[in-house]
């Protein structure tokens, strides 16, 4: 903690100790902490330097049984008080819930284990190696991709710092900490027809010698660019789909949202009915790994401050668990598991996505998403898609202007297997995913 | 301004006097404060108060001819005091950009007319207002869907004001405030088949008394969940294209944001060579009005602090100006016009939408986007679409999962004629508008 920063456990009590003589019976209070520093250059200049510190705190009140929740930026003491007042006051509107208690205090706790989410190496203030990291990937890009028409190129590299404390009017208090580092890239192409397809890559971490080598990050980005030029609609119909690594939220997302407590008690979720039965083919499991060091997803405690562990959530296409916090729990009277997930890992398979493809006589690679929907209390969805079209493994042209729609427990039931490539830089921690029989239709 | 709020006049000159200590030669400082109460009903009960301020400095800095922008949260002296050694260092890393100094003195002020944007009756702190607004929309709502199979009801009001002050180290100074009401319902239906169609409808102002009346709202919320009974795409082809008033900005949108300065000079603009051309049919104009009284987007100044005045964009289908701001100005060594829209009008026609649909054999009415986008550099777009297929007035059936893609340029010549029907509640000022022959495909 630098000198300038804020202490912000003590701010935490202070609200705390406000909310109580404001007449709180009890009361939750959150404040963090952010330091961010980024730089962009575009074609061959840089463009922008950017410091940005974020300040904020967070109460949840219970004023004679009812419960509100509040946020301000603005901590000037003075200010608090007048805050928490009008917070105190507008509770009074609400019905009672007694079911906003807090959790047992006996319940709370973090788990014991060291998640290494802080890079030691990070040196607050230093910008060199941000600023040589952004002109390497920029370079890399442009030399790598020496032989198209390129129209611009943009590279970002970035790190920052986040320190956030949670603590209750009944004792518990938990700080946590983390950095993270990251890099970038955009490009646009020139195509003969005037068309200027676009492409980026992103690596973000939270420590900094995880990142991608730079080489890593320029490749990737060669092969995205390439692979949207010529992009056009296939003939509609029945294809399997091979589902990118990098994408796979969009559509785990469609299951995963549904599992929650609160969709479960407002029956807006098609998973009501749903547990202990198959959700999914028998091939496909879905773990939370709150645990896993120096994950995008990681933490000790969930968001009532119940120490974290790991999951199942869906075993052999079995669903195993809904999300239930502590307070979803006791509206509907079952037992606590956890609020929301932290780092969901679909267990990798032993094949590449090259060797899924050459087995397969026709397939769309689906690598990105524009705009659609998805129905939770119906597990209806309806998604734009982009990607290619693939023959035993060959491509045969880039996808675009497509659209696959159809019912989530449907298609979790086509769900045929995994490849050996976990994507491990974000909290969807799954490899490239292949269903059979996905309906496909040209706009 | 009560008595534990900031004064951000003096935060904003202690952010100047800082960066000039700390070597800027220029500078600019932003400080906003807002105050945001927000009660939730659904289904009978009042669910939820909230209580949010915020509070946030942004600061443009020109250090040895180098720019760069920042924002932090943590106004605390010393917190503030580092920010600001950070963000200068880190502006020696950027080229010299000469374009960035600050506009000359004598450009910048403020228009002198009342915007009447602060509601006199707004009192601060008094939740009666809101609480009975958000009973009676839940109850209104009912009532007025007590004859369909409703699944859910929630009814939402809100009030604010917000606060914010601009100061250049040049000495120029401005101050705004501005009041906002709102209400808001939506609302979830049981079709047969056991679709679940949802529908919901908004209402903000700048003054209390300017709000819609209740009946209108729940009349408005009533037609809009019905139309939705029943979607399903209409067959492909060629529509008229009826596009309603609240959604227009998705289309004028795709034409007004290529005509940024900075789009035309980083060359993503397909409106670069197109000013003093027909970009639209000869019966569309398009204004910029920033001194419309109460209005969404009204100013007194724009973002570079000069004074605001009304603007035509597109006058009789011809583009009569671009957005250019003082930088862009210098870039492209054009004339400086505004470097972005305040309120945007289309002038309302004769007819009534009514009237307008029962002269057309068939034709859709689009009264939602879903997803989809558009490409500045070329026009090209692509959207999903949904609303109403009529035949001589007559509403056939309600529409969905369609899109509609094409070119701006060539859409905007098809552009046949606006109703009389402007929407005044939000900073697109339009009414609803026909185009001939637009492609429609069922996905």
């Amino acid at each position: 903690m630098s000198e300038t920063e804020l202490d912000i456990a003590s701010v935490a009590q202070d609200v705390l100790k406000l909310a109580k003589e404001l007449g709180a019976e009890e009361a939750t209070a959150g404040v963090s902490y952010g330091a961010y520093s980024e730089l962009t250059r575009r074609d061959g200049r840089i463009e922008e330097a950017k410091e940005s510190r974020s300040l904020s705190a967070s109460v949840e009140l219970l004023v004679d049984n009812r419960y509100s929740t509040h946020s301000t930026s603005d901590l000037r003491p003075a200010a608090l008080r007048a805050f928490l007042e009008r917070a105190v006051a507008a509770t009074a509107y609400l019905e009672q819930d007694p079911n906003r208690r807090l959790p047992e205090r006996e319940l709370l706790g973090l788990a014991e284990v060291d998640l290494d989410l802080v890079d030691p190496g990070f040196v607050d203030g230093d910008p060199e190696p941000r600023r040589r990291r952004a002109e390497h990937v920029e370079s890399s890009v442009r030399s790598i991709l020496s032989d198209q028409s390129v129209r611009s190129i943009t590279a970002y590299s970035w790190d920052g710092r986040s320190r956030s404390v949670v603590a209750y009017s009944n004792g518990f208090s938990a700080e946590s900490e983390r950095t993270s580092f990251g890099m970038a890239a955009s490009v646009s192409l020139e195509e003969p027809d005037g068309r200027l397809p676009e492409a980026w890559s992103s690596c973000s971490t939270v420590h900094a010698t995880d990142l991608w080598s730079i080489d890593t990050l320029s490749e990737d980005i060669r092969a995205r660019a390439l692979s949207r030029l010529g992009g056009r609609p296939a003939a509609s119909g029945k294809y399997p789909m091979v589902l990118d690594r990098r994408v796979v939220s969009r559509i785990l997302g469609t299951l995963v949202s549904p599992l929650a407590g609160g969709a479960i008690y407002e029956q807006r979720s098609c998973m009501a009915d749903r547990l202990h039965t198959a959700v999914a083919a028998a091939s496909f499991s879905l773990f939370d790994e709150p645990l896993i060091a120096r994950g995008a997803g990681s933490r000790r405690a969930d968001a009532d401050g119940l120490p974290a562990h790991r999951r199942a959530i869906v075993e052999e296409g079995v669903l195993q668990t809904f999300f239930i916090d502590v307070y979803n729990s006791r509206r509907l009277n079952v037992d606590i598991t956890t609020g929301s997930a932290s780092n969901l890992v679909v267990p990798p398979g032993r094949e590449s996505v090259a060797d899924i493809l050459s087995g397969l006589d026709r397939a769309i690679l689906v690598d990105g998403f524009l705009g659609g929907n998805a129905n939770p209390t119906t597990g209806d969805f309806s998604f734009g898609i982009r990607g290619g079209l693939y023959e035993r493994g060959e491509r045969v042209s880039a996808v675009s202007e497509m659209n696959i729609s159809g019912n989530i427990l449907d298609l979790m039931m086509r769900f045929e297997q995994a490849a050996n490539d976990p994507w491990l830089l974000g909290a969807w921690r799954c490899p490239t995913m292949l269903f059979d029989d996905v309906q496909f239709a040209g706009s």
